[in-house]
């Protein structure tokens, strides 16, 4: 249950008095997502997200609002931020930042087509170009910093075995050259559960609270880790992977450099996600046991791309 | 018919390249409209609309562009365009400014109900609050220097009965106080067909192209003049004008001064489209002929409301 701080229809009407986002028709909790408490709203002038911040602060937050801001405004479809009546986009609700976005249709699939993939593919480059215009930038937390510090911390839950994969893995990237490749602004965290589909077209890009600067290429690895999978094996499936590629390819072409790093930045965007699994699973912090996922799935991404230094298709 | 200059898919597709909305998947012409080429575009990112400026030059543009942009992102259905890759609103296709805005949902209606009058009295309401942060300015080019410019023009076009009619009216406005009244960003042109309803919700507010800074409650009155009259007989429907206005001041209540202005505010509203009827069809700029509109409408309307001398009701 996604919600940590309750909003009655009483305090919602109160805030929404700061909007221009008329009469208050419905309020529903929404039950999915960790990190913060989330509310479909429905007003007189349509449907919108509330989500009110519980680990991210005020300070923090203007980066992911203005960046959703800008992709919407380009005609990317992602959570559009409402401006209050003072222009704003966060407020606070309940002592929590707030903030009341557009609601996008489509909702998330598990077994995605070649088609999906492909539609996927397509969004994350526009995406990435439409990012190319904002001029914030956000170094990754989760990038070589975060891994050096938290590799010595999840080490010893390993055995002997995921261990010296570990170590050779996070020594091999500690010097990658991920900062040659082009870089801009990324969503790194774009699961399947993080879009929306309606059929074959992207109806929603969603959570954009991992986006920051880094190689793009990057973020197609991350993407294609989750979308292009075969789950059950930790194998990329060849059709849905150059479906996918082919598509971002269409609309970002990738560049020499980047073709060749394509096998690294698979194996970095799969240890990201070990090192992070590992982390929750064996450092908990209070209230984040429930969705723990299992890091082995990772693990056999990681070691399955090692396995066959798979080159990009196009 | 609306397409005075047509856009080819080949031409279109070259032009997309500049933005991040996908691949083209449909074009189809807008008949309505008598001053914008309009077409329905559909890409993989979703459905737009593509207006090419046939009037408006790419000096005056960016006031209405930056406006609808300002109250989209307060949460008011209106188009919201969408930026190009270099980050710009306003382009250029085939010899013509050239705009994408986002496509809205909904129809216009003929015979709006009361709950209609009600659904469109509460949006014009939030798009007055919302515009009170806008900081571009535009004076009323349809505004009292207009009407005295205007006047003589089509003064000889009218019997001796119109014209003592419109003398005093124009007389009688060009000293009214409509500037004391609580100024911002209005419409100026709300009339049924430039709102799509989705039922009792209003869906988009669009055709922003006379928008400029005025009183709000003239804004309040051109709009009523059109949602909320009998029109064979040129008189408000009262119950329609109460739940007009009644929402209306739920959402932005009228000052006492407003409401000793309403009376004088409708006639104002109904003498400005009998001018600019009587200018449309008495002096036709090339091409305008097909939509000219009635002029006898609002001189009926105007003359019931010196006879109604309409107090506000609330």
């Amino acid at each position: 249950m996604a919600v940590f701080t309750s909003v009655s229809e009483a305090e919602l009407i109160a805030w929404l008095g700061d909007y221009s986002l008329g009469q208050l028709l419905e309020l529903q909790p929404i039950a999915s997502g960790i990190e913060n408490t989330n509310y479909f709203v429905t007003t007189g002038n349509g449907r919108f997200v509330l989500t009110l911040f519980e680990k991210l602060t005020a300070d923090e937050l203007p980066f992911y609002l203005n960046l959703m801001a800008h992709l919407a405004r380009h005609g990317i479809p992602c959570p559009s931020p409402v401006a209050s009546r003072r222009n704003q986009f966060l407020g606070s609700l309940n002592g929590k930042p707030a903030c009341i976005a557009t609601r996008l249709s489509g909702k998330s699939v598990t077994a995605p087509s070649e088609a999906q993939c492909a539609a996927i593919g397509a969004m994350l480059g526009q995406m990435h170009i439409a990012g190319q215009s904002f001029s914030q930038v956000m170094p990754n937390p989760r990038g070589a910093g975060w891994r050096a510090a938290t590799a010595p911390q999840v080490r010893p839950f390993l055995d002997t075995d995921q261990a010296e994969l570990f170590d050779s893995e996070i020594a091999l990237h500690a010097q990658s050259g991920a900062t040659r490749l082009p870089q801009g602004v990324i969503h790194a965290d774009l699961f399947r559960d993080n879009v929306l589909l309606e059929g074959d077209r992207v109806g929603g890009l969603i959570d954009f609270y991992f986006a920051c600067s880094d190689a793009l290429l990057y973020d197609v690895a991350i993407t294609a880790n989750d979308w292009c999978m075969q789950h059950a094996e930790g194998k990329l499936d060849d059709a849905r992977a150059q479906a996918f590629l082919r598509a971002y390819h269409a609309e970002r072409p990738l560049t020499d450099v980047e073709r060749c790093a394509w096998p690294s930045m698979l194996r970095l965007a799969a240890l990201r996600f070990w090192l992070s699994r590992l982390y929750d699973l064996h450092l908990p912090r209070d209230g984040e046991l429930i969705n723990a996922h299992d890091p082995r799935h990772f693990e056999r991404v990681l070691r399955n791309h090692i396995a066959t230094a798979q080159a990009v298709w196009l």
